[in-house]
């Protein structure tokens, strides 16, 4: 699938990029069309089968690509030599930082998770250098448990609850952290380089509810699901459209705002100032609110987030009232926002993410309530609503993928054996 | 682009499958190309020389496709023909079904506007067949009109305000018409076929705000802008998303529905039924009641709707206080229902059709303060708000343009000149 975070195709403008060009095609192909036999694969690019096996062969040293014998059954003379993607040497790296949390995921080019953690931390309360030192702190880790198995990363990519500019690496603006114009790359990058010597991999930073929306579409509960909306409920909302296949970006990558519809012209002051946000009715903060009076340790940001969320969903089991009216309240404010988004996208799915997901069977009876209400098209327009069985990590995970997918167009991303053993 | 509407591509099962797909092919090939000689268009496409010759010939036949000869400056031998794209002889008829009128509107190929028509009719004191034959015969206009220029039409696209089963041909639900289950392309080829005998070509009908978005990014003023917020303004308040050069369709073909946004909790009830809805407050019928008097001539639905709002121009540009009231108070409407899709699609342009478009000079000043307050990106990330020139033939003209795009999926659409002369 398009996505605005992938690394741009290379323009064969001379031999070195004709040759990487045809790199990307062939690991391409394979993952595309699966194992098949270098003349099989010279077939079906239209590449001549000396420059084939030369790529294959660049391929396999790069841990991309390897060989397996195999018999055809009745052929006449030599086995064919099959060649079939190789995923497991290569990681990506996926970061978010939230309000009161960091991850950190690492995934292999074949889906499995090499490395999870998540750490407490009030984002609000610390200066963005020391946010950024424990982001590097995280990523590094899951680095070097990168370097203990053996498996080379092509990339890390740190999501952030923010209006992202992607192609500078910075943070224009998050409400919810009071960060402006805080380059994260850069910041990141130079810490890594402290820890790990300068880093032979992009690294990036996109929306986190974006990345969320990819994850989602690349490997969650509804993955491929053409028409999806992804609600993710931190402190604030954040919002990721995929739609026909592709992510909405939008024209400066500042798409899928949901957070800040105004929804109760009346109603709170939100983190960006103005009145009656989304979010400051569906918000963890909003929701804790409603559920907890101040002194509750539901509200302390030092305990990790799921601990809080359990506390919540316990009473909740209990037939507490308080926090049985909260959730319907949050449901019903749930419900308001979506059926903007379902009235404007039309999508088959809205999937609700992040303390949507931990407290969806509280909150779902009250949203439909309020979907079937005010969605114009019959039947809701054909549109469910699910939960994300991806939960927190969803926003890590497709950062993680993101840094995959980069190297289907530049395989080059990743070094060859040589250069991984002397760097 | 892609679009909801085109016809599939012919799918190669049998030889003369592949044949379309070959003629659709070197047709859009000629589009996209240019003109150029049949051995030129052997060489790009793969196909053999002989082949294409016989497409070529087919092309001409059905006036799709004329030759030209030209001298190749030094070359030895016979000087190279050279193939060039013929529009001419090729129409696409769009028509609307609105409220308080019905167009018509022919385009050849090349966009020449061969035929356009507007008359006033008040749709919702008509029973829905009375309204089909009047939308009929409009169209039979413009069908004798191509006939008599010897222009072959391609198809009739009918654009409705209403959530639309494009692929049943059936309106789901008019909230303004009060329609609800018509099967709109039954009802328009029996009235047609009563008039002119069987259509030979397709008839398909869509949601009028998303032809005139795919008629504004084909030929308006922002033409080719790969993000783009179609707003018209008539009773109600239609809206067509493109998103990275696509027309955004969702799930069921029903999305844009941005009118029944509900943007006052406790505004008026809506044609919908709900309250509060966004064209309560900014749509034609919410525009005339704030600015004049049940008995004032601007709301007789007899009259055309140009002249009326010339009225109300006039008496803006004379300083007329209540008109100029009521003018900044759908200005700053427009900004507070706007700022929810700019915030969630970040396009590069909200382009206002409709009556917005004729009023616009009068509400684009509130409606950008509105934008300012409330969209979270900086610079409302990088949009502008424009002024359509197509103005109410929008949705017409995309839908004349939608039915010409069949033609580059399946040129065997325009029959060859000796069907056409016995037809």
């Amino acid at each position: 699938m398009d996505s605005s975070f992938s690394l741009k195709p290379v323009r064969p403008a001379d031999q070195a990029a004709v040759r990487r060009s045809n790199l990307a095609l062939v690991l391409r192909h394979l993952r595309d069309a699966g194992p098949r036999s270098r003349a099989a694969i010279a077939a079906d690019t239209g590449l001549n089968k000396g420059t084939v096996s030369s790529l294959v062969s660049e391929l396999v040293e790069r841990g991309l690509a390897r060989e397996g014998e195999r018999e055809r059954a009745g052929a006449v003379g030599r086995p064919g030599t099959i060649v079939e993607l190789d995923g497991r040497g290569v990681g990506g790296i996926g970061v978010e930082i939230n309000v009161d949390y960091l991850t950190a995921l690492a995934l292999d080019l074949t889906g499995t998770v090499l490395f999870e953690q998540r750490v407490a931390l009030d984002v609000q309360a610390l200066p963005v250098a020391k946010v950024l030192d424990a982001g590097a702190e995280l990523t590094a880790r899951a680095l070097r448990e990168c370097r203990r198995l053996g498996v080379v990363p092509a990339g890390v990519t740190v999501g952030i609850p923010a209006l992202v500019d992607v192609t500078s690496g910075t943070v224009a603006f998050a409400p919810n952290l009071h960060w402006t114009d805080v380059p994260v790359v850069r910041g990141i990058t130079e810490r890594l380089t402290r820890r790990l010597g300068p880093p032979s991999f992009p690294i990036r930073t996109a929306n986190d509810a974006n990345l969320g929306a990819l994850g989602e579409y690349a490997m969650g509960s509804v993955a491929g699901t053409a028409d999806l909306v992804y609600l993710t409920g931190e402190i604030g909302v954040g919002g990721g459209v995929i739609s026909g296949g592709r992510l909405l970006g939008g024209a400066e990558g500042f798409s899928g705002e949901v957070g800040h519809i105004q929804v109760d012209p009346g109603g709170r002051v939100c983190g960006c100032g103005r009145r009656g946000c989304w979010e400051t009715l569906v918000g963890l903060a909003g929701m804790l609110r409603l559920a907890a009076s101040p002194a509750d340790p539901v509200h302390d940001p030092s305990l990790d987030l799921e601990q809080r969320l359990d506390m919540i969903r316990r009473r909740a089991q209990l037939k507490d009232k308080r926090t049985l009216d909260a959730l319907a309240q949050v449901g019903t404010g749930l419900g308001v926002g979506a059926a903007v988004l379902v009235n404007v996208f039309n999508p088959r799915v809205v999937l609700l993410g992040g303390y949507f997901a931990q407290l969806g069977p509280y909150l779902l009876g009250p949203m439909m309530t309020e979907l079937e209400a005010r969605v114009i098209a019959p039947r809701i327009g054909g549109c469910r609503v699910e939960l994300s069985w991806l939960g927190f990590s969803a926003a890590a995970r497709g950062g993680a993928h993101v840094a995959l997918q980069a190297v289907f167009d530049d395989p080059a991303l990743v070094p060859v054996q040589a250069e991984r053993d002397s760097g």
